[in-house]
């Protein structure tokens, strides 16, 4: 490790004396500041509000003095609820006549009681839509959820109403799995086991969700297609447009989303099924002992009522520009989004007002006479929300740009979900730099004065099997890097202020995508000194700087190849648990273990070269970084993933089963999954052994980038 | 025209004096001893013989001084005639016995008598089988003579069997169109109509095909998809392999081609059948009015016995490489095939000869202390007359690199194919450069002496209506630049010699892919002197000459916008012949043809900007360079073509109808096609009006490729 770190120092330090300043000039009360400002409204992707914060946006950031500031609308689908004819849930007895509602939105907060334009929690992409039937609760409503309940429980969801816990895995997950089941509906709560922290009061006492909260969110499985609409291509005015039936990704039943309050209802009600042990909730009590299980199941049913509208709306990406004074053809992106579903005071505005106040910084810079080597590029994305939209549209408009030039983006939304320490997910190659950089910035934590963002984040989750550094993880999706990374191949990363995994178990932060999310809930709890958000954009602005206008680019494949060792290990194990299979399809991984044995020994001869690089020389150079910048690109597949042709990335993909995992070697991972069940194992096991020699055949072909070009 | 010329001009001066020389190095007197050389037997693909004339080049593009030469083998399924079990076609009586069956071989040439291993003519890739049945003939088997059968002539030729004329489209077209409309089998057959040059004697006296001559070729349909088992992948020993049935694009019914002797007899028992007057070939005296017409047509049918194996075979590229002095990792490319279906006079060693004095010039310079700016990389292709093989392959083994770093690929099959002028196939932006070099070029023919070849190539072939230069075509297919350029978006062109099209009707030449194609052939009527093929080997060598050495890349992107705008226009006008139902369903080329101005202006910016370029920066000059390089792959769609995931360029693909034939606009083209007789219009539209918008924002994206970087 200590090598390779020296390996990227060299570069750091021409450029080191501005990055001190840039680092410095980050202000946690400014970074407050930009919070307060724009968490007063709601601003909805689509709506009014949130053209106007981008307006504002667009202003600072010239005054902050970017070269260049945009405005880049599309026109995509986005999904209401019809503001005359809320959506509800009913238990309706025999005679059709609805004896309980679920209630039609979430108290409103203190302080906000006047403001207009809270939309109440849905799901959105639902189709309209009144089924009504029997509940049938399916715990996560994961697939092994579905699998457990067919082949174990032996129930059928089929012409049913299901019922599922948030939390474990992506909502639209949840959804796909129960319309592949045969659901007529699916209704979506916040367990308090997934959604409450122990000792923490509600807010706004607490950072607890109340049980009157719900969480809202899309529903869609685009699995990275963008607008549903104009899948592989911007959705611009003259675009062609697929019939609204023919959308991508879009659910075929309704959804709703409530919080438990109502969710007690439904579930005591519900009668008939027992669930087993493991899928007991916080709620379990009432819905498996309660008295009302024992209600008349036949006589009570449950009707959804959804009246939710898909239309095409203009949305808008700003997007700033720092012209690179040597190589302005080099692009190194950070960008997060805008759009929020309420106030956004957690998701997106703590990381919009990170990457606010690190624009400040780069242009307080510039003033002083720094341009980075590189262009930098800062975007402010709309309808996140809807599916990764705005970010999506601009990858598929600027793909061909985005190719040839991209050298890193780094993703800012949520900066913080948690009080105890950093989270960083990235590619492999930017391990080094994150470590080296995070050494650089000091640690926002109480009583660790004197001590490095590394040192506080490595006390707190070490690696420990793996190597003792800091934990860092593989990227999933569920955030706007996943065009960037899965589909084109940019080398790309994250990093937020997290909770304690070990020792808090509820599901992302407990207020995620309800009303409650204010701009109070960081200032009272989750960041009172804004330390935790600077040191955030510090670790996001620093890697921006470094990867712009480091001489040679900061990336280092040697860690590329440990993970891919890790990984083709990790696969390679986990099919072992069909050893016998194996053997009888003449399976093997050694084409793979050989690939990943030539990708090592590459990229520690590139390394070695590196050393002796003349970096007088600016061609030779700018071909040794051209190596390290289409190292990530070398690993995308045009042909895509099966059934997901815009996951083109052969080593990383988001989970089949939950798209905020990421999966490694995704394509042999889903060719392996329950094989032992398959209908026609030949097949399925060729299939694995096809996915085997995709992979294999793509680290060889990473592996070539990185020899002498001739 | 001029100002364009000036601007590439500049870049030229620098590297002329070793232009002049390399041009002058190449001598007449040696491409014929390599052509006589690499002649003398047979060298199918996949054969001993074809491997040792691989070395033998290997060997010798070492002495002549590359400095690297590497054979690559892949692993590729091949197809042979069994060789104790011939394939042929039987005419049987009503017993079952074969009263007359085609020959086995062809008469082979004088002084070639003792050769073995002359592959006897036959179907590449025609599956084993014996369909016996009643004969239909459908002239040239083209989409549009299969739907006058059906709808004019109401014949169905579903359980018959096929027999078409030679010529006009790929064979393998032919193929594809007959199984669509249900027949069990194909026979092929050259026509003198389309294989007799007027006034000419048959070889060995002349240059015509004699009556017991036949027309070899594979009949795939593979639509760039490589080895027909590992399609998207290379074909190495690790490599998944489908199974045998769902390899791509073979065909599934046995297929044979015969000469016109055979064919005369087959025609003229058919009986039944009275062929339309368009449909007359040479040949249709005997089989319209002639006895053989009215022979029992009930009691006599045609049997098919067809022997041909496909297996997996070693096929070898041998790849040369000259490294760039100053730009290594950027790749311009000479390749052709070496494998032919005989001794390949003609296809390819033509071709082959002329590249194998193109690397002995290189080589005298590299002596004299000449080194190309960028590397040069030649190829010695494999496989080709089996589908592109080993090009494709090699493609797909590099599609990394080459995505990144190639500037241009020429392509070298046949250097000869008439004995009138120079024929080019370019993409637009090499226009410019190919009439530049063809000026310093000498005319080789006789009387032409002090007239340069551009001269003389536009006197005899000027362009016309749409300009005032000698004609360049679009680039269409059945070489091995098609997944360099198609599949990956190289700049991609080709050069050979060719006949008077105006007044030579004849297909292709007419011993094309028979036993017949000699050195002697070449060496008597083609090219007595081997001044033609030196003409074209200054023709390709030039190429890579300026685009390997040129500071500023010779790549015009004003010719590429003037060539779209005549794409546009052209295609608007075809969709004019349905002017009613464009405003029914409300289509139209606006945005098309707003994209193409917006590239207009995006490519004059673009020069107008060189002109002004510092060229001491060697950032600068590189970044630009860049631009030039990435604009063909600019319109390169990785979701490919519909149906045809590997053609993946938007301005340019074979023909649906004819793989030989490029299309522009391919996507629109094929969803306009015989729109008229659309099952369900409205859908047919609405995917006319999904190809309009896909090229237009490709035109769009192309033309942002252009702009300034930031």
């Amino acid at each position: 490790f200590s090598k390779r770190s020296k390996a990227t120092a060299n570069n750091h330090k021409t450029s080191s004396k501005y990055l001190v300043e840039f680092l410095d000039e980050m202000r946690p009360d400014l970074i407050r500041d930009h919070l307060r400002k724009f968490t007063r409204l709601p601003h909805l992707a689509g709506t009014e509000q949130n053209l106007k914060y981008a307006e504002e946006i667009m202003k600072e950031w010239r005054d902050f003095g970017l070269d260049s500031v945009e405005m880049v609308p599309y026109d995509i689908l986005l999904s209401y609820p019809n503001k005359s004819q809320p959506n509800y849930i009913s238990i309706v007895d025999h005679s059709g006549k609805e004896v309980f509602n679920t209630s039609l939105a979430e108290p409103v907060p203190q302080g906000y009681e006047d403001v207009s334009n809270i939309v109440p929690p849905y799901s959105a992409y639902s189709p309209k839509g009144h089924p009504e039937g029997d509940l049938v609760y399916v715990n996560y409503g994961r697939t092994e959820d579905f699998l457990q309940l067919e082949r174990e429980m032996n129930i059928s969801v089929t012409g049913k109403i299901v019922i599922v816990r948030y939390g474990k895995i992506f909502r639209g997950n949840k959804v796909k799995n129960a319309m592949s089941a045969g659901a007529k509906g699916v209704i979506m709560f916040s367990d308090p086991a997934d959604y409450w922290a122990t000792g923490v009061k509600p807010y706004p006492d607490g950072w607890n969700l109340p049980g009157g909260g719900a969480q809202r969110g899309n529903v869609l499985n685009l699995n990275g297609a963008g607008d549903p609409l104009t899948p592989g291509y911007p959705a611009k005015e003259y675009t062609y447009r697929l019939n609204p039936e023919e959308g991508v990704g879009l659910p075929k039943i309704p959804v709703h989303p409530i919080g438990f309050h109502d969710a007690t209802h439904l579930l005591k009600n519900m009668g008939g099924q027992i669930p087993p042990n493991n899928w007991k909730g916080a709620l379990n009590v009432s819905y498996k002992t309660g008295p009302g299980f024992t209600g008349d199941f036949k006589s009570q049913k449950v009707r959804m009522n959804i009246y939710s509208n898909n239309q095409v709306s203009r949305i808008y990406n700003v997007i700033g520009k720092i012209r690179g004074a040597l190589e302005p053809d080099r692009y190194v992106i950070l960008g997060g989004h805008r759009d929020a579903w309420v106030f956004g005071g957690i998701d997106p505005m703590s990381g919009a007002a990170v990457v606010h106040e690190t624009v400040r910084s780069a242009g307080k810079l510039l003033k002083r006479g720094w341009r980075p080597r590189r262009t930098v590029v800062f975007a402010s994305w709309d309808a996140e929300e809807f599916g990764l939209l705005g970010s999506t549209e601009w990858a598929e408009d600027n793909a061909r740009l985005l190719q040839e030039r991209a050298v890193a983006y780094i993703n800012a939304d949520s900066a913080i979900e948690g009080m105890y320490t950093l989270r960083v997910d990235c590619t492999p190659s930017l391990h080094t730099l994150v470590y080296d950089l995070t050494k650089q910035i000091s640690s926002p934590e109480d009583g660790e004065e004197g001590v490095s963002l590394y040192e506080s984040w490595h006390k707190r989750d070490n690696w420990t099997n793996d190597r003792d550094a800091p934990r860092i993880s593989k990227l999933g999706s569920g955030s706007d890097f996943e065009a960037y990374f899965i589909r084109l191949g940019i080398a790309a990363g994250r990093a937020r202020y997290t909770k304690n995994k070990k020792t808090e178990r509820y599901s992302s932060y407990p207020v995620y995508h309800s009303v409650y999310e204010t701009f109070e809930i960081v200032e009272r709890f989750y960041d009172p000194t804004f330390r935790r958000l600077r040191a955030v954009a510090q670790v996001r602005g620093g890697l921006i700087f470094l990867l712009a206008d480091s001489q040679v680019l900061p990336l280092d494949a040697n860690e590329y190849a440990d993970s891919l060792r890790k990984y083709a290990d990790s696969i390679a194990h986990l099919a072992q648990t069909h050893a016998e299979l194996m053997k009888t399809y003449n399976v093997s991984f050694e084409s793979l273990f050989s690939a990943v044995k030539n990708f090592t020994n590459a990229a520690k001869d590139f390394h070695e070269r590196l050393q002796t690089l003349d970096k007088e020389d600016p061609l030779q150079v700018r071909i040794m970084n051209d190596q390290l910048m289409y190292l990530e690109r070398a690993f995308i597949d045009p042909l895509g993933l099966p059934g997901r042709p815009f996951y083109r990335h052969v080593i990383f993909a988001p989970s089949s089963h939950n798209k905020y995992a990421g999966e490694s070697f995704p394509g042999i991972y889903d060719a392996l999954f329950d094989i032992e069940n398959s209908a026609d194992p030949d097949k399925a096991w060729r299939e694995v052994k096809r996915q085997i020699s995709i992979a294999a055949f793509t680290v060889h072909a990473a592996a070539m980038t990185l020899t002498p070009p001739a």
